[in-house]
């Protein structure tokens, strides 16, 4: 027969810590800290299978339970010295939730089970505390009649009104006739006759009694823990954290304690070190004479737990070490034993009951990124943990608030939101509200600090984005081209804060509330914010604060550089960053970059420090003929040149992989009447030509149009261009004793015969500069190294792989377009649906964001076993957004990649996500 | 040892008709005939693998070809009673290459061989004809020099100019000269002196001299016939053709007979059957005193070939049957023999030499489609052929001419062509040109047949395009707007015709060239038609000409239903067709439907007479508070089911597949002031509000945003309207006797938990609208028999087929938009690369016309195995355009799918595909 019950108290217990599954984590730990002697209130756990078995058979307790049920009881009275509705000394106990993983607040609890007529008095005696007895008893029955007799039931409230709601009405009605400001001041006899009229109101609300029976009240709040579990918060709560339906919920039974019972009890929770900053220091607080929600309402100051604990708000109220010095003593051996045993930091709960310490709860703290990381090392310096668990210790994403200043939470909580947007790039920034791009030039030259606010940016930003400190959009997706751009440099950024609407031409900011359909309409009642306001993004929340906020100086952690060094030691998966200027290609590789992924040619348009390049490429691309576009791009090659020998060199023996002209055209043409005006100078036509010409490359949906390979299909000559620049820069360094690894790789591919022909441009231009160059300067430069490859971004590319791998010598997979042709998705356009799909459960997560491991990932994985079949010792990479995302990294990893590149400030992330991954999951590498 | 060479002639051969792939076609036929004792001049065939082996020793001919040669050319001699390089009596032969399929005029000949020094005076003296004599060996040395001396060779022109053209010019230059106004006035003395200088012209020109050995001569050809397998003109070809590289020409060589040798001299074509009409009489053409050429050049009228074959151009002219009886009668026997051999129509070559009759040539004849049905069902009847072969002899895609008025192709070859575009909508359509839909209305109430002429049209169009004869855009591909409602309603259009300037301001047509990037640039130059100007459209073959071309009229053909019952008999797959209306599924009922397999919701609005319906969904779109857009969609509702409930009618107790409303809302959003006026005044909010409102909508990548399913997610109110209408429309044809069968379809899903959404809204109205059928009329309607289905045509759908199923009853498989996402081309959008990929051979067709099997098709396969793997007995269609064409349709029937969708007008292409398809590839149904 099935085990359902499990005890624990007195130094024993039936379960342990291993048993989460079927004791919920609250029951396993308790189990675990009576074992290991704690001062655990004695009480029992009830499995989850019998949650389980609760549900199948249609909302009943199995019959089985009763029995051992009983017994658990007589063993909690026997520990406690006290027994279940005893009129002398009567014992009273808690129902709680507890289920595999933490679910805080999603079930329900019911206290002081076995209060009723026949124990009150006994209870008055015992305690000496009339008025306490009677609130106990109050709290009962609020609680019961909510939870077990109207909820667990499916009772719909007669008049809309649920029976809480109305108790609440009652005892505010008290308090209102009395003049009471608080329930301390209702007298026990008030209270008495309080919980009297509530019974009534209950018989006349509900339809029953109130249950006198204390066993009644035991089998009643059991089942209505049971049951919370496939309550509406519950489930929901479920679908968000992706927890199955079928782990079910423990039911903790305990005896009562109070922390309320006069000056020498207390209350309070703990953490076994400072989970802030991570040092190896007892952290906490306490209330004396309370209960342990009083802790968290934050209604009184809590005191410190002890000195190292004080702050300015607290150093006046006494520490628990100077209070109770004794029960402290106790309490932080206590905190010693549990960091041996679970040899990570510990978040407990404590109460004292008239001198009597208790544990309520134990279980892993949680913590900032500095913290971890500070711990992580620190416990594998004491010996406590080894080097795989230490580099399992910190979350990935927690690394990012290590590289960049961020805004000072405490400053945060009181300050006023702005607006609510993507996180697109990360860190704090501080400053006042510009407009556009020449502003934040202006006003940054005369030495302010900007703010860029923009309904969206495009290439013609540039200047204006790297003079502000922080970039805030109206519209665009994380992969927007502020996103791109602001991740890339590290920069703070917000986009698609749709409540904004910029009027740049009042040089004003309205914020307004969301409209329906079609909702492009004033803004009546809106707030405004005007040019000089100062505002502060949080680009890592992605909220915006009006106002100056205080901003913290998060300096490298000194033991940053050695946990990364650690983690590199498991790591399999190479990383490599996206860059594609010398100066990006630096940071990279301060960060770690062990090469460059990702060098996109177009954006070296929109990286650069002049105007210049960007407006030789939009007279590339508004010639007309051959011969015109010809000498533009000869007076755009240097540029190119330029940056691409720069980053080869600072990468020295390191790959760098060339990404071919990608974006439609119509993306680098120039919508300012003043660019137009000097293009038409230069190209010596007419304005309106030039207008027409732009017209002429407009596309209904331009990432699925002229862009990519098939522009270099279309006009060889721009592709021709780019090899010249590649092979020639490789060349010069190779003469001047450097190792260029260059790598090429042709996007948006669906077809083995655009790298035959892309390759016949590239071996034919190779061939040219070889020979160039060793007429010129002896015969020393014999080759250049050199790989030939392709982005992975189409679906029939992957599905094509075995034919592509004939040809390329390494795949990269881009996931931002493999995403959206995959799903169908245009990433610009996903924001007037993407929130109905999250609220409706259709989706779990933004697919951009995080790879969609089902489908998406199942092309990757046709793909590289494609591509293998063909070429068993292909390249693999990724180097879309996803290169950047811990769970996608771990994907990466699984299905065998080489190497994964994202932006140089993810660089660390990427590193540690691949170790874990590596660490927790053995593949056998091709 | 592989034998290379096979010989014919004289009722015997080595090969016969099996053995095209050895012997190519035309090899292969001469053998055959030969075998059947028809007389054919002796010859033998140099096999294809001697081709093969030629290219594999560099391009040398294999040593063991040398001997069997030399038996070969004995053996003719033998036959022939003539010897090779005999001074008395020489033999002549020619050299032609043959191919396993036909690639006319792709490869070289050399006809002749073996006229030199040696042999000239010998056959003076046989024929008595020096002139005759001379003449051929000219063409010998123009032939040779410039095949087998320049192009085998490789030889680049010095001067950049062929041998033949200076030989063109000398020839040119003799008659100029001596001021003759043909060949045939050049004496034999001037014709000798010119091969003479012929020669000197070659020796100065090519280095080498003509060579004067009768066996070189025949070397040389060999040689170069083989090499042309790989000249310029035959790779692009096979390209083209998709002909493998390694099938390789065979050469026949055959002894010459001369049609020129003087009045009992002939030549001439024939057609077994009448290849217009399919007729059973002998049809064809000959030529007194003349050769081959001659005949097709129509430089002399030819005369007909007996008293069936007379018409007013040639009655005049005696028939062979009249000139040479004894001939004809031989003819005529010849022609049953072929007939009852080959069991289908012959094009046969003849020549007749001094009264003796020689075949040259016999092949299976192209005909027109009524000629093809006609002949099937003649043979059928006549007991030549059975079933299966009937219907594999007709091309599915001809019968599109039996179902439309086309353009008289005897106009057409003497038409100014205006312009090129895509043959968006079959047959022929003749008018004036008006470039708004207004004045196309309004012309034709004026009793004018106009054709509509836009730069591409949109739903406001609708009423312009139903009143024009035919339509005329300038963008837009196959799946355009234009396209798509044209090919609906089975009306010509051509669409996408880049070289038209379309200034509607001016109502003026400019005709320009193609430029390069960035064309958008003034008509300088341009032809220009203006309103009222009479253009004819062919939009089978998307030509447009100037001026009123002659139409035909191809009434159905009465044979025509009877092939199809009998393909019918054969046909696994059902076809059903897309419509929308109760008017596009009757005239889809006609040709055979069995079924309707899209009604696309949003065609409703653009295909109905009235105006009315467009602009009450342009309310339902730009209303704004969920009050606004439930009031309009309250208004649209009785037009929805209507058209609903018409169709379903129409369609009783056949399959009704509603696609629930599918494209972005912006392409309904008003674009013309008076429109938006009106709006304006309907919705009471000011016009600037209504722009704002449609500016809101607008899209980056519109195909892959706010459309499909995501629009029924975020406005369910939109989706349960559609809903309610189906089953309203369905109880109440149900209370009226009739067996209605509607499937809902839901579009552009990628996820499963997009199905159970929609699957929830539909069973609420379900059951809200059979209570609502129940309660006020008794208890007659207990259910309403539907199904719940998807399309397919988001990759990631495909990828998700298993989940997809567990909630869809069928798939339909939506390839436009399935090959869309899998190769990332927007079909909108191709238009600036899809000539490039076509021309350098990326790309073998269109993959929007015809299925890409290789990507596309694996993704289907995929969805078909995993679909059947979660539900096995699922209902499997497609509804593309690939649903009506014919390659495309023998892969859906190979993968197994239940039934294609297409057009009306398409469906009995469908049909015959289809049956064809189940004729020759016989698979396991699941």
């Amino acid at each position: 027969m099935t085990q359902y019950i499990y005890n624990f108290g007195g130094g024993r217990a039936d379960g342990n810590a291993s048993q989460k599954n079927l004791l919920g984590g609250k029951g396993a730990n308790l189990a675990e800290m009576a074992i290991l002697g704690l001062p655990v209130p004695s009480g029992f756990t009830i499995s989850t299978e019998c949650c389980n078995d609760y549900f199948r058979a249609g909302g009943k307790l199995p019959d089985a339970l009763y029995a051992e049920l009983d017994a658990a009881m007589l063993k909690i009275e026997q520990f406690m010295g006290k027994k279940f509705g005893d009129p002398k000394n009567p014992l009273l106990v808690s129902s709680r939730s507890g289920a595999r993983s933490s679910m805080p607040g999603m079930m329900e609890t019911v206290l002081n089970v076995g209060l009723c007529s026949a124990t009150i008095p006994g209870l008055i005696e015992q305690t000496g505390n009339p008025w306490f007895v009677y609130d106990a008893y109050r709290r009962l029955i609020m609680m019961y009649s909510d939870v077990v007799m109207e909820k667990a039931e499916g009772v719909e409230p007669k008049d809309g009104m649920g029976i809480r709601l109305h108790l609440d009405m009652m005892l505010n009605d008290l308090k209102n006739d009395r003049g009471y400001a608080s329930d301390a001041e209702i007298t026990a006899k008030e209270m008495s006759a309080l919980c009297d009229k509530f019974k009534r109101k209950i018989v006349e609300h509900l339809g029953v009694e109130f249950p006198d029976d204390p066993r009644e009240q035991l089998l009643g709040s059991i089942g209505a823990v049971f049951k919370s579990w496939n309550g509406k918060r519950a489930v929901s709560y479920r679908r968000i954290e992706h927890i199955p339906d079928t782990w079910g919920t423990a039911v903790n039974v305990q005896s009562m304690v109070f922390g309320n019972m006069g000056e020498t009890s207390a209350t309070g929770v703990a953490f076994t070190r400072n989970p802030a900053t991570g040092a190896n220091i007892f952290y906490g607080e306490w209330l004396p004479n309370a209960q342990g929600e009083d802790v968290v309402a934050g209604i009184r100051t809590p005191n410190p737990l002890n000195n190292d604990t004080k702050s300015d708000h607290n150093a006046h109220l006494p520490s628990l070490e100077e209070a109770m010095p004794e029960i402290y003593k106790e309490l932080a051996h206590i905190r010693t034993t549990l960091e041996n045993h679970y040899r990570d930091m510990q978040d407990i709960e404590f109460t004292i009951e008239q001198g009597e310490l208790y544990m309520l709860q134990c279980r892993v703290g949680k913590r900032t990124g500095t913290a971890a990381l500070n711990m992580a090392m620190d416990m594998l310096e004491e010996g406590l943990i080894d080097e795989p668990t230490m580099v399992n210790r910190l979350n990935p994403t927690q690394l990012d608030e290590m590289l960049h200043p961020v805004v000072d939470p405490d400053a945060a909580k009181s300050a006023e939101v702005l607006v609510n947007g993507l996180p697109a790039g990360p860190g704090g920034a501080c400053g006042q509200i510009v407009f556009t791009s020449e502003d934040a030039v202006y006003w940054k030259k005369k030495g302010k600090a900007v703010i860029l606010v923009r309904e969206e940016t495009n290439p013609e930003d540039i200047e204006g984005m790297r003079a502000a400190k922080g970039i805030l959009t109206a519209r665009g997706g994380m992969t927007s081209h502020a996103a791109l751009v602001a991740r890339g440099w590290g920069k703070c950024c917000i986009v698609g804060a749709g409540a904004l609407k910029i009027r740049a031409d009042l040089k004003e900011l309205h914020v307004v509330s969301a409209g329906g359909v079609g909702s492009g309409s004033g803004s009546s009642g809106a707030k405004i914010y005007k040019e000089g306001d100062f505002l502060t993004l949080n680009g890592t929340t992605g909220i915006a604060y009006a106002g100056k906020l205080k901003m913290k100086d998060a300096t490298a952690n000194p033991k940053f550089k050695q946990f990364m060094s650690i983690a590199d030691k498991y790591r399999v998966l190479k990383v490599r960053a996206n860059a594609e200027t010398p100066k990006d290609a630096a940071q990279a590789l301060e960060f770690g970059a062990e090469g460059i992924g990702l060098f996109r040619t177009e954006h070296m348009f929109y990286g650069v420090d002049s105007e210049k390049p960007l407006f030789l490429l939009r007279k590339v691309i508004l010639s007309k003929t051959p011969h015109e576009r010809q000498m533009a791009l000869d007076e755009l090659y240097p540029f190119i040149k330029k940056e691409m020998k720069g980053t080869l060199e600072i990468m020295d023996t390191k790959p760098v992989t060339f990404r071919l002209l990608d974006p439609p055209l119509h993306e680098f043409v120039p919508h300012s009447r003043e660019t137009q005006e000097e293009l038409s100078k230069e190209l010596g036509i007419d304005i309106e030509e030039i207008q027409k010409r732009s017209q002429a490359l407009e596309e209904v949906n331009p990432m699925m149009g002229h862009r990519g390979v098939r522009l270099g299909i279309t006009f060889p000559e721009i592709t021709r261009m780019q090899f010249k620049a590649i092979f020639e820069a490789s060349a010069e360094l190779i003469k001047a004793g450097k190792n260029p690894l260059p790598e090429i790789m042709v996007p948006v591919t669906c077809n083995e015969k655009e790298l035959i022909f892309t390759k016949k441009l590239c071996d034919q231009v190779y061939e040219d500069v070889i020979k160039e160059f060793k007429s010129c300067s002896g015969d020393q430069i014999a080759s250049i190294p050199h790989q030939f490859g392709t982005m992975i971004e189409v679906p029939r590319a992957a599905l094509m792989s075995h034919k592509m791998a004939e040809h390329a010598e390494f795949f990269s997979f881009g996931t931002n377009d493999l995403t959206q042709m995959t799903f169908g998705f245009s990433r610009d356009d996903i924001g007037s649906f993407m929130n109905d799909y999250i609220d409706n459960a259709i989706l779990d997560a933004d697919p951009f964001a995080t790879l969609d491991q089902e489908a998406v990932g199942s092309l990757i994985e046709i793909s590289v076993k494609k591509g293998r079949e063909t070429r068993p010792n292909i390249k693999l990479g990724i180097c879309g957004e996803h290169g950047g995302d811990p769970a996608s990294i771990e994907f990466c990893h699984k299905v065998g990649l080489t190497y994964v590149s994202c932006s140089p400030y993810r660089v660390p992330v990427a590193r540690l996500a691949a170790a874990q991954a590596a660490i927790n999951y053995k593949i056998d590498r091709y």
